[in-house]
Formats: structure tokens, sequence, C-alpha cells
């Protein structure tokens, strides 16, 4: 089998998060926060460990600032409607995935609108065009940072820039990003950055985070037990708590921390730059196979390597199927969960295929692929 | 270590709960529901086969009516927040843990109102009191199955035939009973059931359900990709989709169900007998040493095995760290995110020590406990 699916869940892991997630469980899996003994201190410990795994990574110095969430759209979900209120306006693209669309869409109800602003035919956002639709009443400005179905990155600097100067939040779904992409959140004008556990970061499913800036404070999405301030039946205001109700995924909180320290420690620059030549390579091949339409930015720095192809009409969902029965190649066809990209690139019918390579995948599979799409094309 | 604090979190797992989460991560750890390929339809399988587990440990029919979610707490909330309106009244009692009491708080911004039906001195409820506290506008009554301060029983048949009678949804909070007591939810007058995936149906932590009655639609707390209606921006509206934005916890959810698997074949009925019987030495060893108050009911028939005492008028939390530190002893002290039960009690500033045995406390490890306590009271 050769994984070409790492858009959806990074895999295999790196063997410390097996390590990891097992070590926890067998050894200190008791309830982190809760009580007084020993284990439970440990299992205190190793959320802590990964928050500062965190920091690290993304250069931000409060570990309490990095919350834990069930996934990227937990996140997404407690970021937007932490702070969109009943009147608000909201900007946001034509590139977003469902875990933005569909919030913003529910929020509707509520009295919440919505500009979003149309990417080009590659998936590329124009800044200017995010000044233009903001209004008196925008509270938020929200971007993914890198499509999940061209791969097209969307400028956080300078959308960012925009958003302070008319002191608008902005969010970033970091969904396709984080952990592969430096990401300095010291410098960067971001407010809230939502990201998966298990994706970039190699961490287990069942792990999401969403880092606040120390500027904003949103409502949480839910309330319960923390283990502090327990003689009270309010949320604690203070975090991580306030958005950390009831027990944490802790053996998958060990396992990320495992998978972010596999980064730190290989380097993230020089774990991109070898993914990067191999999705060049990938890239570049594609590009000359007549038959084969390649969706997104031609040039590497436009993107990242979520590859979508389609091989002249064929349903994306049939070639994904013979690309899995036939070769042993697993991929995503279809609908990407984001049906207003696909809407963008003119994909909503056929969808694409998406080739998503990880930091294990090597350039012998990636030819073994290209191989085989060559073939497809003769069908 | 004796670990005696499984009500905060089970520990340890059995054997195959731990081989479960790490053959799914290993060998097919892809994204369930999302991609076509031959990893995530096994993905896609586990999240079923833990389904159905599910429904045949409490006698239900439709695997799509168990709802994965992070936690109990979160289980709460959907259930909570999915059905109550502003102007709406809700019944509960005055043995809540803040996983109810606290969303119920948030819920008073919303014009919601609460009656807390107040137990007797050892944590008992009246159906009565909870028939008196029904107003027109009660839209949901939600209580525990057990304390997780005094394991005192709630009367669920009762309440559920009152909640019947007047059209009012039926909320459970399992926390301290699912996996534990035999529960059938296909007699049991009951709507809607949460439990944590980790505590009593001894799965990994980061795994909670809810239960949803045939005759329940909720509002979902979160909207999302769901791999599911990819094309539309609505979140979609079957289950378990509708309440299932993002993606799952996969290898919790398949350790989840080698922990069900677990209590299947070995009977519920035998565990439980076993665990009884060892709670019952231990119970009724505590109630004659003199300088022990034990919290709760006396008669087994009433409670399960959560054991809170206090020695004399030392704090909870000093008991506590002596036991870990000196004897090894994990138990949890101080107030366990029950602010009201512990009002009923009297146990608001003292807090209690929680004894918690689990299937895995032998008769051994009790009689040890109640010798250091008998040693503790000639402090």
């Amino acid at each position: 089998m050769i994984y070409m699916d790492n858009a959806a869940t990074s895999w295999p892991k790196p063997e410390p998060v097996y390590a990891a997630v097992l070590s926890c469980m067998r050894k200190y899996g008791a309830n982190p926060g809760r009580s007084g003994h020993r284990m439970a201190v440990e299992a205190g410990n190793i959320l802590l460990y990964t928050r500062e795994m965190l920091c690290q990574l993304f250069s931000i110095e409060n570990p309490f600032r990095m919350i834990f969430t069930m996934n990227a759209t937990e996140s997404l979900n407690l970021a937007i409607k932490g702070c969109v209120r009943p009147g608000d306006h909201v900007v946001s693209t034509s590139m977003e995935h469902n875990s933005v669309a569909r919030p913003l869409k529910e929020l509707e109800k509520w009295d919440v609108a919505t500009t979003y602003v149309k990417a080009d035919s590659q998936g590329r956002i124009d800044p200017d065009d995010i000044r233009r639709a903001i209004r008196s009443n925008t509270r938020l400005i929200v971007t993914t940072h890198a499509s999940n179905v061209t791969g097209t990155l969307v400028p956080l600097g300078e959308i960012g820039k925009i958003a302070r100067e008319y002191g608008i939040l902005y969010l970033v779904d970091a969904a396709q990003t984080a952990g592969i992409i430096p990401i300095d959140l010291s410098q960067l004008p971001v407010d809230m950055m939502a990201m998966p556990g298990h994706k970039g970061l190699l961490g287990p499913q069942g792990t999401g985070v969403l880092y606040i800036a120390p500027h904003v404070t949103l409502n949480q999405l839910k309330e319960g037990g923390t283990g502090s301030q327990s003689e009270s039946l309010e949320q604690p205001d203070f975090l991580p708590d306030r958005y950390e109700a009831g027990t944490m995924n802790t053996p998958g909180i060990a396992g990320l921390g495992a998978g972010i320290n596999f980064i730190l420690r290989n380097g993230q620059n020089r774990l991109l730059s070898r993914t990067s030549r191999i999705e060049k390579f990938f890239l570049e091949a594609l590009l000359h196979i007549p038959g084969i339409k390649v969706y997104g930015p031609t040039k590497m720095e436009e993107r990242i390597g979520v590859i979508s192809i389609n091989i002249k009409d064929f349903d994306s969902t049939y070639i994904s199927n013979l690309l899995d029965k036939k070769y042993g190649i697993a991929v995503r066809g279809a609908i990407h969960c984001a049906p207003l990209a696909h809407k963008t690139i003119g994909t909503l019918k056929q969808g694409t295929v998406r080739f998503s390579p990880g930091i294990f995948n090597t350039l012998d599979e990636v030819k073994i692929c290209i191989k085989v799409l060559e073939q497809l094309t003769r069908l």
C-alpha cells in the first residue's frame, strides 16, 4: 500500500508516537488535574509537555494559550462561535473547508452575515479583496492557511495586517500546514489558529489545538468539570481550563507531544525541504502528462504538496477506487468537504483525485504513482 | 501502587484495549468516512463495530443512535444545549456533577431556569420531589445515575416514568455506571444517556458517548466536515453525522470497542458481582471503624462502589496525599467537581477522601486500604 492521503490524516506516525500513547495508557493512565496522586500528576505533566512542544514549534511563550480540543473542527467552532455575535459580519474565502463554512452557515440563523471572497481559478486569494469585503460590523476574518483541495497558500501576513488595521480578529485554519510549514506566531498578525493534531503534527486522531492570542477572550463551547475551582458552578475563567471541560484525551495528547518532538528533533525545515523536493518532482511530472489536469498553482512557492488532479473526464471516485483496488495506492477522490473550493476551480461535479504525500513517502513511491497515472490516461 | 481512583478513570485497562488502540494506529490509521481506500474503510468499520458493541451492552437496535464525543461532558453539553431553549425550565438534582451543573448555570444567561431537587443527607432523591418541581415550561429533567461523591443510585425508572407522563425529555448522566451496572435502554424511559468511554466502559480517555432515543432530535454543538454530503454547506441531518463533525478519535474508539467487548465476554453481571462483593466488604469494614465517617447509603443495593469517607476532622486532601505518598494508595481528595453534592452531605469545606475500586482491584488491596485507614484514625 502506498499511502498518499496525508491531508486526511498522516500515516504512519513516527514510532515514538505509538510508544508515547501506549506508555501513557499503561504507566500513568490516570485523570490529569483531578486527583493529587502521583499518576494523576504525571498525566497532568504530559499535557503540559505537549503544550510546551507546541509553544516551541510555533514560537509562543505561554503554554496555556494552547487549548486542546478533539479536532481542528472543534477548534474552529470554538473560535468562531466564541467571538461572533448576532448582527456581526464575517469575511472568509471561497477556499474554505466545511469545518469553517458549516459553522458560518449555522451562524446565519443567529443573524450573522458572511462574505466569501472569491479566489482565482488556482485558488489564490487577493488580500485587497479581503479589504474590500470588510464592513463596519465585521468582527472576524477567517481563512485557511492552505487549501485542502488545491494546496494553494493564503498570504496570512498580508491578511493579518489588514485585520489589525481594522481591529478585526483573524482566525487561521492551519489544518493542512500546522507542523508542515514553519509558522511563527510571535511574528504573524494572527489572533487564533486552529490545527488538527493528527495531520502535520503527526499525533493520533482525536487531538486538535486552538491557539488563542493573549488579547483574545472567547465564550467557551462547553462547560463542565475541570478539576479546578471545583466548588464553583461557573466555568473557571482562566486558561486553559476555561476552554477544556471534561477529561482530556491524555494518551492522544501524549502521542501528539511525541509527534511534535519528532518534528523539532529532525528539524521542521529539513523535513519540509525533503518532502517539497518529492512533491515538486511529482507536480512537474504530472504537469507534463497529457490527459491529466492538475489543479492549483504550478509553482511550489505558491502551494503545499496537496496535489489534486483529474484524468480526462473520468469521475474522480472511479479513478481513486481504481488506484486503491488495482494498484494499492491510497488517495482521496470526490469532493473534499470543501464545496466552495470545488466550485471555485470548477470541479463540483467531477471532484478531484487528491494525492497528499507525507514525510514518510519516498521518491520511489511517487515515481510509481506517476507511472500508474500515465497508464490511466490511456484508459 | 494500589489504584483506587476508577471513578476518575479506570486503570489499568484490559490488555485487548491497549492492543486495539495500537493496532488501529499502526494498521488502519486512516481517516474513517473520508476517503474510499481500504484503510479508510477499515477505520470506518471500527467505528461501526464499537457502536454495535454499545448497542449490545445497552440493548439498543440502531447503532447510529450512539454518538461519539470527546467525553461525557461533551455528551451532556450536546444533550442539554441541543434541546433546551430560552424560556425553558430544567429540573435537576443536588447530586449533579459540574458537567451538568455548569452547562445549566451557563444556560441561565439564555433565560433558562433550573430547579435543583434536594437529596437527603445520604444523597437519595425522592421521585415525588422531581414531580413537584415540574412546571408548565419544563423541557428537560437531567439526573445522574449514581453520585460521583456518595455513590448513591438515582431511581431512573421512576423519574423517567414521570418525565414520560408530562412529555418532558429525560437525560441521564451515566458517568459512574455505564459499563458497570446493567442498563437496558430498550426498557428504561430514558431519552438520552451520556457516558464516558474511559471509566466503566474500560476504553481510553478521549472517548465519550451520547445515546439519543429515536424520537429525539437535537441541535448539534459543532458543524464541520463529516465526509458525507460534502457538497453541502449545511450540516447533514442524518445520524450519526449530524452530531459528529470533524475527525473522530478512531484509535480511542477502537480501544473503547475492545473495552466493551471485554465486558460482554466476561459477563457484566459476573464482573459486577465480583466488584460488589469487594466493595461491600470495604464499606462494611469502614462503617465499623471509629473515627471514620462514611458518606452515602450504608446498603449496597442503594449505591455503587464509590466510597467517600473522612477521617475525623482532617482535611481530605491531607489524607489523600498521605495515602499516595506514604502508602502508595491512589484516591481522590477534596471536592469532586460536584459542589452541590458536597453541600448536600455537608462536606463543602472538608471535601471527601474517595475510594473507587474497579474490576481489577482485589480483596487483598481492599484489606490493605482498611488497615491503613485504621492506622490513620490514630493520627
